[in-house]
C-alpha cells in the first residue's frame, strides 16, 4: 500500500519534506481496527510534528503522521466488539502511533466513532480532531452545561480556525452561550458569522474592540492561538470566577498567580491525552465521536470543511502543510483519496 | 463599643501588634446587617494581613481585621430582606471592609447565613471562612458532583488545617471520594483520621508515601499549603485529565505547561472573590452558608473547632495569632466574647 512520510524534519519547500513509499498492509490485533482510508484532514499538530519530531536526525523508515480520517473497517482484531467489517468510521487517532497519511491504518476501537451517515466523505474527515478537542475542553475539562451556563459569554481566540469553527457552533447550539470570536480579515470574519458567532472582534486590538461591543468582561475564554500573546488581556477580560481553556503551546511561563484574586480556573486540553496515557475512560472518545456524528446528521452542528484537495499524493500533502503553516486557513482542509 | 486593631504591621510579640480602642456602633444602610458578635475564629489570612497590610506605615485609626463570626442581628438596613433583628447568623465577611475583631460589625446580607441551631457558638464561629472556601473550590470551581465523581481519589495537602479539616469531610460525605490527607505529627494524623480521611501520608516524603499506600496517582489534588513547594510532586501525582485546586500564595512562578500533556485543570479559590468584586451571584454565599448549617445540624459534617479562648481581648487575639503563625494549629481556634 501507499504511505507518505518523512525521514527528517525539513521545510515544506524541500523536495524530501514528504516522500511516498510502499509498506505492507498490517494485521489488526487485540482491539485494533484496520481502516481503509477514504479522506483525511490536516491540522496544525501535523506540521508541528513534521517540523520538530526528526530535527537534526534521520529515521530509518519514514515517519507517518496525520490525525484525522474517515474510512471503512477492513478487518478487526480478536477483541473488537464495537465495529465490524464494512462499517464507515471517523477518528483522530493516537499521536504515539502511525497516523492517517497512508492507505490503511490500524487504530484502537475505543477512539473511533461511526461516521455521520448523511455527510460527504470530505465533510466527515474534517471533523474528528477538532470536534473532540472542542468537546473535551467544554464538557470534560470546563464541565460546562446548558442548564448551568446558558446565557453566559465566551470569547474564542482564533474563531475561524479548525477548532474555533466547531467550538463556536458547540457554544451556541449546545450551551446557549453568547459567543464572541476573534478574526481580523474580512473572509475570516464572515466565516465566524457563518459558524454562529454573535460578535466578531479583531484580536489586534482586543481590549478596545471588546469595549466597543459592550463586553469588557466574559465568563469564559478559549485560547486556540497563543496563551503568552494574550495573557495580559485574559487577566483583564476574564470575569471573577471565570474559566480559561487553552490548547496552545506557550514558549514562555505565564504568571498564574494573576488569576488568583478572581478565583479563575485554567484548563489545558490535549485531544491526545486519553490515547497517550491509555486512560481507563478512553472509550469516551468513541462516545463523543458518535455524539458529534448525531449532531452532524441532525444538522445541529455542521461540518467546518472549507477546502478539498483531490488525490492522496505528496504534492497535495505538501500543499496542505503550506496552507496550514501560513496560519491563515479558514475552517478545515481535507484531502480525498 | 470595644474593637481591637493595629496601626502598623508589627511582629505579634510587639506590645502594639494589637491595640484595644473604642469606636461608635455604626448604623446599617442599604443591605447591611448590624451584628452583635458572640464569637470569632482566626484564620491564616488574619496574620498575613496583620503582617503585611500596614508595613512601614502608620494608619490614623486602627485597622480592624478578622473574617469569621457568629452573632445576632441587632439592626437591619432599609433594603434587607433575608434577615430580621434577633436572627442568629454566621459569616466570613468582606476583606475590603472592617472585620470581626470588634463587638459590633456591619456586613452585607448576601454573604451571611443562618447559624446552625444545635451547635455551640464556638462550634459555629469555627466554620464560615473555611467551609465557604472548601465548598466553593469543590463545587463552584472544580464543579465536582457525587454523581460524576464518586469513587475517585483526592489528595489534600494540609489535611489538619482549618480548610483541610472541612474539605476532608465534604470530600468523604458529600462527594464519596477516597481521601488521602497529608500530616506529619501524631496529633495531626489522628485529627485527619477523625475528619474522615481514608489514608494519611507524610508530606515530607510525599511520593514515596503515596507509593506506599498504592496511590501513585490521584484524580484531584487540593493544595492548602504551598503550590511552589509541591509543584513537581503535583505534576507527577495528578492523573491524566485531573484537577488541581489551590488557595495558596506562590512566591515563585509555576511552570503551567507541565500540566498540558495530561490535560489538567488548575483552579484558584479565594473566598473573598465574590464580595471583593461584588459579583452578581454573591448571594450564593448566603445559600452556601445555609447549606453548611443544614449539614452541621444534621450531623453530616461536624465542626472543626479544636481550641477555644475565652474573652475578646488583646491577649487572646495575640495568643490566637501566635498559634496560627506557628503553622502547627490543628482544626480551628475560636475566641468567645
Amino acid at each position: 500500500m501507499k504511505a507518505i512520510g518523512f525521514k527528517t524534519s525539513l521545510p515544506i519547500a524541500d523536495a524530501e519534506s514528504f516522500i511516498e513509499f510502499q509498506k505492507d498492509i498490517p494485521t489488526p490485533t487485540d482491539q485494533q481496527l484496520l481502516i481503509k482510508i477514504q479522506a483525511i484532514s490536516v491540522n496544525p499538530v501535523d506540521y508541528k510534528v513534521r517540523q520538530n519530531s526528526l530535527k537534526d536526525q534521520t529515521a530509518d523508515s519514514p515517519k507517518i503522521i496525520g490525525w484525522d480520517a474517515v474510512g471503512t473497517v477492513e478487518a478487526v482484531g480478536p477483541q473488537v466488539s464495537l465495529f465490524k467489517k464494512g462499517d464507515q468510521v471517523f477518528y483522530a487517532g493516537d499521536i504515539k502511533k502511525d497516523g492517517s497519511n497512508q492507505e490503511y491504518q490500524l487504530v484502537e476501537q475505543n477512539i473511533v466513532g461511526f461516521a455521520p451517515k448523511n455527510l460527504s466523505l470530505a465533510e466527515s474527515a474534517a471533523m474528528p480532531l477538532t470536534a473532540l478537542t472542542a468537546y473535551e475542553l467544554l464538557f470534560d475539562r470546563m464541565r460546562l452545561s446548558e442548564s448551568r451556563d446558558k446565557g453566559k459569554t465566551i470569547l474564542i481566540i482564533g474563531g475561524a480556525g479548525g477548532v474555533g469553527s466547531i467550538a463556536i457552533q458547540m457554544c451556541k447550539k449546545k450551551l446557549g452561550l453568547t459567543v464572541i470570536a476573534t478574526a481580523s480579515r474580512e473572509q475570516s470574519k464572515a466565516w465566524c458569522t457563518k459558524m454562529g458567532a454573535d460578535f466578531i472582534v479583531d484580536h489586534n486590538n482586543l481590549l478596545e474592540e471588546m469595549k466597543g461591543i459592550g463586553h469588557e468582561e466574559v465568563d469564559f475564554i478559549l485560547d486556540f492561538v497563543d496563551v503568552n500573546q494574550y495573557w495580559e488581556a485574559f487577566v483583564q477580560l476574564i470575569k471573577p470566577q471565570g474559566q480559561i481553556g487553552s490548547i496552545s503551546d506557550p514558549t514562555k511561563p505565564v504568571d498564574l498567580k494573576q488569576l488568583k484574586g478572581k478565583s479563575i480556573s485554567f484548563h489545558w486540553e490535549l485531544m491526545f491525552t486519553r490515547a497517550m496515557f491509555q486512560t481507563a475512560d478512553r472509550i469516551k472518545q468513541h462516545e463523543i465521536l458518535n455524539t458529534i456524528a448525531k449532531w452532524l446528521e441532525a444538522g445541529e452542528v455542521f461540518s467546518t470543511l472549507n477546502t478539498v484537495l483531490n488525490g492522496f499524493n505528496v504534492e497535495n500533502l505538501k500543499e496542505a502543510h503550506r496552507q496550514l503553516e501560513s496560519g491563515s486557513t479558514i475552517g478545515k482542509l481535507v484531502i480525498e483519496f
